[in-house]
């Protein structure tokens, strides 16, 4: 009998989290202020972020402990299981030999929680009293909401008006912990009035309520700080759990991986699952083939320019170095809501650049179908964003086949997807879109990068 | 640090089932006939159970081995966890000790699936090509379409018409494992269509869903049989790898429970929690309290007549001797709606009515203000159901603080909220209704019970 599931004790929680700065190939490129164009200063991050954080950010060392009280809420749901697909392999009579890992049993069914613990912490730690966020169909709104709550937070989250009206689910579960939800574009801003002037019907976007939430902070007169769920070196680090987790649990399935697949938007869940298999590559000499998969109608990986960037839409956040679409540009409205950022993690787009990442991007149909056959074979109802890993990992699984060749694939499921049922009746009904690939607009964004001397 | 979860690997998921047929203190009252009124025989539950299942229903036999395809899809998520509710104890201030066993980490979110995979194996195992069933807000269907999809068995869900249209998301999680749904009542059944004719707008309720999937096997050639998801004294048994894990994660634990508290409708997840240790109270001397807690506006084990009725609104179901507000109560719309059955399981009245069993009933305002405090001390958002049994325990906690007293107490949090927050909405808001106690209502229906000479 194939095992299915690789548990871990919660003793054996991992006790520091790995942070990648220590093993860059090069150094990383400097933030740049987004209205001097100069490198930042702590400063001006510290008016955003608690001290802690921002020193993590710039850390060198490899390893940085994780405080006891993030653990202890880690503890909740975590370590988190390792699965073996064995009915998926079997349905797909493939040679590999298939895993996944899951963070859907967290409170809120997603990896969000890893870091909204740990920036609601030194918050905490540091006297912060409030926080702002922003949220799109609410996953991160709600990890966050669930961390700001335990540690006694108070939360405001601008949330994307469209999800608002569409999602509320979400929400709920967001006021139930306590959290204030604003459809975004408000009237409490002075961006998200000016967006309201120029387009009163706007239906919102992830870039608009990221200017609200920075601006809500900087406006705060210290009195609030600002969470972001994804993008950040800190945020990736906070993830790196579940790459460390799963280290642990193929001992003790006893394989290692060949390849290592996990979804990219921002970059968190991604990096977070990597990291530690790219750490054994870049210092004991492994081979695995680490791959990043986003959607062909955001393809900042794959299509996107490795260049100087805004964070956000309205050019108010930080500029870095990535892969861009260009900050204007507005992806179109795919399920896959986690994944539509114009940008990537620097410290993703530094890697695949690198070519020590293999990114590669899918249309979001040919996701629905792999995420149907892996809930008809493992049981699980897969988010929209894991689905482009799955995708990733079953035509691996079916490349091995045909090679006749026994392979191990590991790859990360980030969450489940019963709150995002719509998606799957659009694709089970025949209503799910593909959209062109959208060069066009991609160039036009890309006109309105800034000009900086780096 | 006090631990948090205790785990159990996969090779300790319980091999035999425990089955309370064995430790009855008196002989099972017969199962009736709905039309002679006489005891049925095995050939009438024929028609619409597996000869394996009807077989377990009146087996002597304590232990019941569990096949090793089943015990291979509960290895999907079995074991569950058991947690200690550290945060909740802290927020109460209570010198007890709360455990928690979970069932939310299975496919579907709830306990349904462990009777639900044994009885489509069994039906599998018989030749059965197509089942039918019924559900309320989808927790059951979802269950079996999931089970049905694994075993490669047809699946037709009657679902009640307000949850059809108002709850969308479970329907699509059963067409999205392969079952086709109708909003009942439909034009497919006899009983049906005379629902329909009378009432045209109707808008469905669990007793008539029974009854269009029970007409729709039972008329069915022998093509289809039929699945109950809660009740029969078969699914109870099955449900009892619950509390069999609980029993072994008590002992990683180093306590055993002073009191044990489950919600209850038709008893399965009440049955499947507590009766391993009702086992041990009536084999080993063991004195737990053993409560069911089920919602004050449906209260037939603490209001209801324990009596021969109908187990369903068409009364076309047999007849069994239970606590019942008789067939033709129609309970409040409460969001609990796995917990509005007119009846209960007959071994769970059986064991009320002998006082091995405490009942309790509560208000759902009381309920989801513990499910609220809950979900923001120990994170997990509480399936409304399951809101009754962390009622009675945060009452219980309290009651050893004003005590001073020491005490374990263990319940069963037998599924997660995630896709019930328009409840929760509601309670927030201020909107959610508390029924008066429907006293005439129970009156008038107690008068249209079967009349029967045992």
């Amino acid at each position: 009998m194939t095992q299915h599931k690789f548990l871990l004790d919660e003793s054996r929680l991992p006790k520091a989290w790995y942070n990648i700065n220590a093993d860059m190939p090069v150094p990383p490129a400097p933030v740049l202020h987004p209205g001097t164009k100069e490198p930042v200063t702590p400063d001006f991050l510290a008016v955003l972020f608690p001290m802690a954080l921002i020193m993590q950010q710039v850390s060198p060392e490899r390893w940085i402990e994780i405080p006891e009280p993030v653990r202890d809420v880690y503890r909740l749901w975590r370590p988190t299981p390792l699965h073996r697909a064995v009915r998926l392999e079997r349905a797909l009579d493939t040679p590999a030999h298939v895993y996944y890992k899951y963070e859907g049993v967290s409170p809120v069914g997603s990896h969000k929680p890893n870091t909204a613990v740990a920036q609601a912490f030194y918050n905490k730690q540091e006297g912060v009293k409030a926080l702002t966020t922003e949220t799109g169909a609410g996953q991160w709104g709600s990890a966050l909401a669930m961390a700001c709550n335990i540690f006694g937070i108070d939360l405001e989250v601008f949330m994307v008006k469209v999800s608002y009206e569409q999602k509320p689910y979400r929400r709920i579960i967001m006021e139930n912990y306590g959290a204030t939800v604003y459809a975004s574009p408000t009237v409490r801003t002075q961006y998200g009035r000016r967006v309201r002037a120029e387009d009163p019907e706007s239906n919102g976007s992830l870039g608009i309520a990221i200017s609200e939430a920075v601006e809500t902070a900087a406006t705060s007169g210290g009195r609030k700080k600002y969470s972001l769920g994804s993008v950040l070196g800190f945020v990736l680090m906070h993830q790196s759990v579940i790459g460390l987790e799963a280290l642990e649990q193929l001992v003790l399935a006893g394989e290692y991986p060949d390849i290592v697949i996990g979804c990219a938007g921002g970059g968190s869940n991604f990096g977070g699952f990597a990291y530690p298999f790219l750490h054994k590559n870049l210092t004991e000499g492994k081979k695995t083939t680490i791959v990043a998969v986003e959607p062909a109608s955001c393809p900042s990986l794959t299509k996107g320019k490795y260049t100087f960037d805004y964070g956000d839409t309205a050019a108010m956040a930080p500029i870095v170095k990535m892969h861009t679409l260009g900050h204007t540009f507005m992806p179109p409205g795919i399920h896959a809501g986690g994944l539509r950022y114009h940008g990537a993690s620097p410290l993703v787009s530094q890697l695949v650049a690198a070519g020590q990442i293999e990114a590669r991007a899918y249309p979001q149909k040919p996701c629905f179908e792999a995420a149907v056959t892996f809930a008809r074979t493992e049981a699980l109802v897969p988010a929209p964003e894991a689905s482009h890993a799955i995708r990733a990992a079953v035509d691996e699984a079916l490349r091995a086949k045909e090679e006749g060749k026994q392979r191990t694939i590991l790859f990360g499921l980030s969450g489940h997807g019963q709150l995002d049922m719509a998606a799957y009746d659009a694709y089970l009904s025949g209503h799910l879109e593909d959209f062109e690939y959208p060069e066009e607009k991609i160039r036009e964004s890309l006109k309105r990068l800034p000009k900086v001397a780096f």
